[in-house]
């Protein structure tokens, strides 16, 4: 038995090898890096000859300007990355100290270290076998199950906690199930923010993720589709929301000449004009790197048809999908295979990698609310990340 | 009466504008403005060729070993900017939301930002009036006032909250009185924090800024004398601490291959690497900025000579500042004329400043502990900032 079952691992393991062989070719491969084909040079160059390197430039207002144009969004407010993106975004709509928010187990730890850092509760929900992303039904079924609206909030009947936002999470860059998901929301009086750190270039029935909810975030740290070294932006179509994430992110000094005074207690969470001039070379580029990260996808999923035991994910029905990490799911069957596969090929310097650890089951998350998780317990043992960068087809 | 006491407004204004046209020419002047006349651009061009700008990368090692080369600190730990360094700094001694904190009034807001965002209290103390910095005497009066030590810690005997750090602020650039505060923590059980955020290059008797406390920061914001854009670091000489630091600003992630598992709340504060190449491009001509700093301190000392109602701020007895900010201080008797001082040289677009709002006077910081504050609201009234910028002598 024991020599027939790693003769199983050592071939399921081969064989995805050989695929990501076949694809890739055979140097050593990260997961995702980024790629200076563009103005980068230009503009960095730019920028420090203007003199003007932090948080007050032409490039930071550029950046803005043009993630705008390309979003959809009507106020885009440039920060110095996702998770003080998302943080802002929380404290922008109002979660107080012991507020409950929806989000996923199967995200990024940035996701609930932002509801962290309000003091807020996170409070973990099931993902969607396709998607990867919340599961609208799943979610339904439980706040039909633990919440009551009480005036006009919604409350988390067994904790007796408020329950005050959802934060879906487009993983990998494919988009969830935003029209049920903005459904719930409105029924159990939920503010919806969008995580969409993962997601630029990727669309929802034909608005850009981030732009869906009442305030969206991106990232563009350097492992994502596009990179300033460190960044992220707010996204929201809401005027007071916007004027408010400039102040609060400035450290909520009140203009004037000369006179430094603060209102509120404030951040230091704007995106440098250095970075940003970065960001606005690589956006100039992201119609190739989409359509390059698309052509990795058809390659991925002709070299994967063959292996009637793997899935390799596609963008979701009506959602068009940046691909940002492109991912295979192991059957069920064989789930046990997980760390061989991980193993093999990180041995041959392929790097893959599973999902992150599911949030609920991390020390610091261990003890917080959560819905049934078994779709999100059995990704996390099948997903694998495959090789993702711009320019490997 | 009224025509001569605007007779007087208007001499003192005159005659300040008067020192400020001979010293620094007529042109417009912002108050401190970078210079990049160094490796930037190459060092720039390196990293974006190395295709490493986030967070991993060699400049950010070769940042922090040159840091701590200069500075002397066995550990530097490069983060986003200063106000996440302090952050990070009061996280690592075990700040609690709840402690108290001693720090200036006088000081910028980030200084009492990052107590807050600790959940901690911060209680003002007086400054004094030469170095502009914590005064020791009113500290040691106000705490053997108010402060009491049972066990082996301090609290505060009117509010029965522990009183657990001490954070100097080395305003302008110019070190405090840390031998008798560094007595005066031990005295109480205190941490002591250095907020050495203004103060890069400047030394007190023999040692850097940031160095002497149990912790301390930098920064390298766009207004500082060396700039990454925007940028900061944690010195310490503690082991574990340091090691800490890098682990609690990379998100906690427990060190695997491809494992992402996070064993604690952690934070987004890493440096990217085309920040810390900007940086080490600074540091290579910050002896140079130090010279021109102290050359343009010298000409203001010669041109404000014959004004007797106006001292310049020079470096304390046994310390080197790097005089960042250059500073006049108004006799009391005129301190009426600091707003038309303010007027007519922003008038004259020759860029000048008093000091912050005190913080307690600020509308979140309005109902926190204080001491009798005297000096600071003297300060506060009196206090000039003129150009300093590198290269102006």
């Amino acid at each position: 038995m024991y020599s027939k079952s790693v003769q199983n691992i050592n071939n399921l393991s081969d064989q995805i090898l050989k695929v990501l062989h076949k694809v890739c070719g055979k140097d050593k491969l990260v997961l995702h890096e980024p790629q200076f084909c563009g103005n980068e040079w230009i503009y960095t160059k730019d920028c420090l000859d203007s003199n003007f390197v932090s948080t007050v430039g032409s490039y930071v207002d550029r950046f803005e300007e043009e993630l705008k144009s390309y979003t959809g969004a009507k106020h885009v407010i440039a920060m110095i990355n996702g998770t003080s993106a998302l943080h802002m975004a929380l404290l922008l709509i109002g979660i107080k100290p012991g507020d409950e928010i929806l989000l996923p187990s199967l995200t990024f730890v940035a996701t609930a270290n932002a509801v962290n850092y309000c003091g807020a509760i996170p409070h973990f929900i099931d993902s969607n076998e396709d998607t990867l992303g919340i599961d609208s039904s799943a979610l339904s079924s439980w706040l039909n199950q633990i919440a009551e609206i009480r005036g006009n909030k919604c409350f988390n009947k067994q904790t007796g906690r408020p329950i005050h936002a959802l934060i879906p999470m487009h993983t990998f860059g494919h988009p969830c199930d935003l029209d049920n998901l903005k459904k719930i929301a409105h029924d159990y009086k939920l503010i919806m923010v969008e995580d969409a750190a993962e997601s630029i270039g990727s669309w929802y029935k034909g608005c850009h993720t981030g732009t869906i909810g009442q305030i969206g975030i991106l990232s563009f740290n350097g492992n994502k589709t596009i990179t300033t070294g460190g960044g992220g932006a707010i996204l929201t179509n809401d005027d007071k929301l916007a004027k408010r994430a400039k102040h609060l992110s400035t450290t909520a000094k009140k203009p004037h000449r000369w006179i430094y005074e603060h209102d509120e207690i404030g951040f230091n969470y704007r995106l440098p004009n250095i970075n940003a001039a970065l960001g606005c070379a690589q956006l100039e580029q992201l119609p190739d790197f989409l359509t390059s990260k698309r052509r990795l996808f058809t390659r991925y999923a002709e070299a994967f048809d063959s292996l009637k035991q793997v899935r390799l994910i596609s963008e979701p029905a009506g959602s068009k999908s940046n691909y940002w990490l492109q991912t295979i799911v192991l059957d069920e069957s064989v789930a046990n295979q997980q760390n061989a596969v991980l193993k093999i090929t990180n041995d041959y310097n392929i790097m893959t990698r599973p999902v992150w650890t599911l949030l609920h089951k991390l020390k610091p998350y261990h003890n917080f609310p959560k819905a049934p998780l078994p779709i999100a317990e059995s990704l996390e043992r099948r997903i694998i990340n495959i090789p993702s960068s711009v320019g490997l087809a």
